[in-house]
């Protein structure tokens, strides 16, 4: 990836003198940037362009030229291809569209280029992307053509799906002061995906912070193993959300995980901050490119009174704590004031305090004697005599932050003349709203506080208990006795079972436990038992069993007609316990999800359920829990005695080694599972298989 | 208020020739703003600012000045009132701080300024404001310095409890390119207060919508009520959330109320849009400044899949739909293509068509053929040759906007000074986020469909019931059978019920209903009678109740002890039923709101109850309960039978017309009520009384 961001050299292809000639504006691109190394241009006749003679063919070219850049007619690329590889060029961006994203022929003509490709074993990006850019050897690949004063400097780099969106972030990020460090907009991904840039983007230098745009994740799984130790910040802002689901999901837990739920979940596990659009990823990146926030305390200095109640209501927003400033510091801000007309809190009113430069001086007193976390400064200033003295306190800002890496978040209100030229100039963030500074920082201190192991690496692959090699083996649903036992095999409670086939079986089984019993019929036709009255609860005693079994029986005849029932199931009927909800599903791109949410009605209603990928934590699972509102319920109100919360977050871990080592579930409900003073129980659940033909864990996991 | 935005001549006190002089910057902004009326200045030594001669005396003025603006020291201010008033002069602008604001002197002082004024009948501003501005005659009395080009003249107004906050609205306004009208800090409001200056900005022809900047709101039911009959778009941006409150409710429903949460319900009963930051008030600001949104349709044109993908999904979450765009006006499209590379679907990506004026002849098309609510188009342009041709479009789409009264909002992609040039030179908004100008039509939308008659100004004031006269007699918490009775007096059913003081009273009462029944202690000296043991549940038969009745007078004498107990309220336990909980309560502020939550540890638990201002009318009664989560149970799930919604609504109403009409009644919860498949009764009821003196409903209702 190093020859793509780094060339020595690069020749265009596609390039003639005509005035709408895009690849042209390529070669102007690389003028303008100052681009370092040597650029070639190749075209169908020979002439020059912003002084690069245009070559005819490939064979003219010098060797050991390292990239290819290619805006030819889609037919024509694979040849090129071809051509290139001959003359030993190694990596190759194809601009040019026309390939599978337009059409079937275009399809076979993006293979053809695959094959050349490999023939040579060439990596490239796209076909059909906009921007490969390095701000830091002026490696400007766009074909639209741009000002280099538009473009700033910076430590962000930025990986697109789309070739529009990665220039809107180019222009974006400049003009918020941050700066760019490399751009790429990916195309087609033929050769090379999101993964690909992600590993080089966090291994390369310039790269402090990176933003990705995505449509849509496919390799979900893999994406976020390499974002969770990662230790650069990372920003993703995923648009195409995806509308109601087509698919009609089997279980609770698959009708209540929507996929963009999945999608914040997994980032949010990983560490990853996700942006709601543009303007809120450069927001972020800024925040994030500040050193980090490592805990609640805050300090404001402001220097109108409204700005500071806007300060303050921020901050509470955010749980961050408005620490109180010591008389050390206030003394020190007393004697810079000629008059006392000042409230000496947290935040600071400097409203009476003309000489700017003063303020760097408080800023540098509170974080040496009192080491808050973040230090917030709106400032306001008009244009004029106050420019000069806001300027040099916006540079010694920086410079404090710097040298005492600590996050100082800088806000001024100024006309925006004034904004730009700060932006332009100083070389950190300059937020403009307070509101969006504190949350940023916020943001950073999430990411400090996120433990790397809340999405540990997937164990080591384990010997699955061999009671389930006979239980997962053919597809669809699995009976609510093969359910059970699946839960029971990886060590969850279940309510005492047996199945029967004839009411005498039962009567012996339900002697066996204790009354009163559950007979429920056991039928991989029937999804939802109980909607076709094949559930008999609270069965008190051998006479009442006697009746129920036949009538179980008759009323599935009449409401299931043609469902095979064979069997049934006899269960003990556990006396009191609250009851909630637990489930897994895999999803396609992230793999398996575990669920856990408020049992009863209060899942459904109140969409009260919390999410996350397995491999869950212990710290995880517990988080789970108290996420969810309803789980306030467990821990005991209106004086009712609390429930044993820690043997769910057993449960919880025990269906996520089921989801981890059992690839053929694709979706489970225990549903309820029973919480008692002390334990937990099963007592039904639910399951869907697809074996296919896989030898291990799934992919990824 | 007229003279005091539009007077004649102005005459500044306080002006020197000294260089920090701040009176002086004032004569400077009037004569940058190119005031038009005659300008005066008066100060301690003679000499001349800016042109303008300064005057030692009130004396030397000319007659019938309009308005004094005064920036002398807080101390002298009553005195130059008085010879104001003395020459005629009868609107003033007093900026001076040092007054309530600061110390308990200034109150004094700002007593003896509003003793003056009365004296010569004279309205001011402030004290302690830094801003009145009309951008129509060129009246800038900030003391700061400003530069005009920094303003641009526009609809919007601004009216802030902050100075410092009004500069920044101002400042961002006119950058954003819509532009200001009118701008007032109120200062200390010793005069004047929002409801005048509002009440004037309505009627004001030059403002066209309003943002007020709040930090509390003290008449919130005469800002709501002037509100609700507003034909313009009012904006409010409140800050000062109010923390945890300090006072401890009585009842459930103010302990679920948080006052942040009423001033929210407040502002969108009056069809208020609420901003969440500077930026969100001026984006409101810039949407509810275009022609209103009607309905759902909208149309969006990009010029990248990226764009439209972004634009998609913002119209997704706002409820916008995608309408269909007819094959007429896809051939009108198609004929101006070159190429047949588009997909032709809506968002409609123009990436193909590179003479960006066509773009404004297929908006006109689909305005005329389509008639859809709103458009947007999100443009994306370079600098150079391209920005001449997107000025045009830019311009032609708010020139159609104009001719068809149709929202167009047009959101750049472009280099920052591009969207400058823009926002300067075009006379209607521009937009630089995509899902901020969908979150914006979204609130025309919201405003065009809200109805008056969600909050309908109150009725005229009622008769009473008769028998509230002798239930509202005391201060304190209304025993539970006067509660229940002032329910009944409004029309709601109760649970039959009868108080007794002996347990052979308990048994003739009981034998007059059915068994079982409650038993319950009346006392004003406890207030959760469940907590002390005060209610004894399910009471079967006769020999139970003989039990029941001294075992929990005794239980009282033990957990309650000094608590005055008198009676017992025997009542009927209504079998089955659903719970649910209804309200209200009186803020400071708004006067009397309603409630209404899921019944049970719902309510509590997810925090499951919707608030409405009284009077309720009937829609917004339904609204209510549909607000609120747990109403769906009410509705039947699981197959249960659905219960009488209807009756829960005329349960709100009664109580909002009990709220509206007995001011005396602080607080009241009517928990639970139990609805029925027919009909809803009241089983218990809790209320506070404050009589006070009061000759009838509370001010503003």
């Amino acid at each position: 990836m190093d020859r793509i961001f780094y060339p020595n050299s690069v020749v265009v292809f596609g390039v003639s003198e005509k005035s709408d000639n895009l690849a042209a504006n390529i070669i102007a691109n690389l003028k303008a940037f100052n681009y370092s190394g040597d650029i070639h241009a190749v075209g169908l006749r020979a002439g020059q362009v912003h002084g690069v003679p245009i070559l005819t063919s490939v064979d003219a070219l010098p060797d050991s030229i390292d990239l290819a850049v290619i805006l030819t007619p889609a037919a024509t690329v694979s040849n090129l291809m071809d051509g290139c590889g001959k003359k030993g060029i190694r990596r190759a961006v194809i601009e040019s569209g026309g390939f599978s994203e337009f059409s079937e022929e275009g399809q076979e003509l993006e293979r053809r280029v695959c094959e050349a490709a490999e023939r040579w074993d060439i990596r490239f990006v796209g076909p059909n992307c906009i921007s490969v850019v390095n701000m830091e050897n002026g490696l400007c690949l766009p074909f639209v053509p741009f000002e280099r004063r538009a473009f700033k400097r910076g430590p962000v780099s930025v990986l697109a799906q789309s070739g529009g969106i990665s220039i809107t972030y180019l222009l974006m990020l400049s003009e918020a002061g941050l700066g760019v460090n490399k751009v790429v907009s990916m195309g087609n991904k033929a050769n090379m995906d999101e993964v690909d840039y992600l590993s080089f983007l966090l291994q390369d230098a310039g790269t402090e912070v990176i933003i990705l745009y995505l449509e849509s994740i496919e390799e979900g799984r893999r994406l976020i193993e390499l974002a969770a130790t990662s230790p650069k910040p990372i920003i993703v802002h995923k648009t195409n959300v995806s509308r109601a689901s087509a698919e009609v999901a089997f279980s609770h837990t698959g009708a209540l995980a929507n996929d963009d739920e999945i999608v914040s979940v997994a980032l949010r596990q990983a560490g990853i901050a996700r942006a709601a659009s543009f303007d809120d990823a450069v927001r972020l990146a800024q925040g994030l490119a500040l050193p980090p926030v490592q805990g609640r305390n805050l300090i404001v200095l402001s220097r109108t009174g409204g700005h500071a109640v806007v300060a303050a209501d921020a901050a509470e927003v955010n749980n961050f704590r408005l620490m109180p400033i010591s008389e050390e510091v206030l003394d020190d801000v007393r004697s810079l004031l000629r008059a006392d007309v000042i409230a000496l809190t947290n935040p600071l009113d400097l409203g009476a305090i003309f000489d700017f430069r003063l303020y760097a001086r408080i800023v540098e007193k509170c974080l040496n004697v009192l080491n808050p976390d973040a230090v917030l400064v709106a400032h306001t200033y008009s244009s004029g005599p106050e420019a000069d003295s806001s300027h040099e306190l916006a540079y010694q800002l920086g410079e404090l932050a710097r040298k005492l890496y600590k996050p100082v978040a800088f806000c001024p209100f100024a006309p925006r003349s004034e904004i730009e030229t700060l932006q332009r100039e100083m070389g950190y963030p300059i937020f403009t709203e307070i509101e969006e500074a504190v949350r940023v920082l916020a943001a950073s201190r999430e990411r400090s506080a996120h433990p790397a192991r809340l999405f540990p690496l997937p164990p080591p692959p384990a010997r699955r208990p061999h009671e389930v090699e006979k239980l997962l083996v053919r597809d669809g649903v699995l009976t609510t006795d093969t359910a059970l036992g699946l839960c029971a095999a990886y060590g969850i409670s279940v309510a005492e079972w047996a199945v029967v086939d004839s009411v005498e079986g039962a009567l012996v089984a339900a002697a066996s436990m204790e009354y009163p019993v559950v007979l429920k019929v056991l039928s991989t036709d029937v999804t939802h038992k109980s909607d076709v009255g094949g559930v008999a609860l609270n069965v008190g005693g051998p006479e009442k069993l006697r009746e129920e079994f036949p009538a179980l029986l008759a009323r599935m005849e009449v409401r299931a007609p043609g469902a095979e029932v064979g069997e049934v199931l006899v269960q003990r009927m556990l006396p009191g316990g609250r009851e909630v909800i637990l489930g897994g599903k895999r999803d396609p791109s992230f793999g398996p999800v575990v669920m856990f949410g408020s049992g009863g009605v209060y899942a459904e209603v109140f969409e009260d359920v919390a999410f996350r990928l397995a491999p869950l934590t212990r710290e995880s699972a517990s988080e789970m829990i108290a996420e969810v509102r309803g789980s306030r319920m467990l821990r005991g109100v209106r004086g009712e005695q609390p429930v044993d919360v820690e043997s769910i977050v057993e449960v919880l871990l025990a269906l996520s080694r089921l989801l981890v080592e059992c690839p053929e579930v694709t979706e489970i409900d225990v549903n309820p599972l029973l919480v008692f003073e002390e334990g937990a129980m099963a007592v039904d659940a639910r399951a869907v298989i697809r074996c296919r033909a896989r030898s291990g864990p799934e992919t990824g996991i």
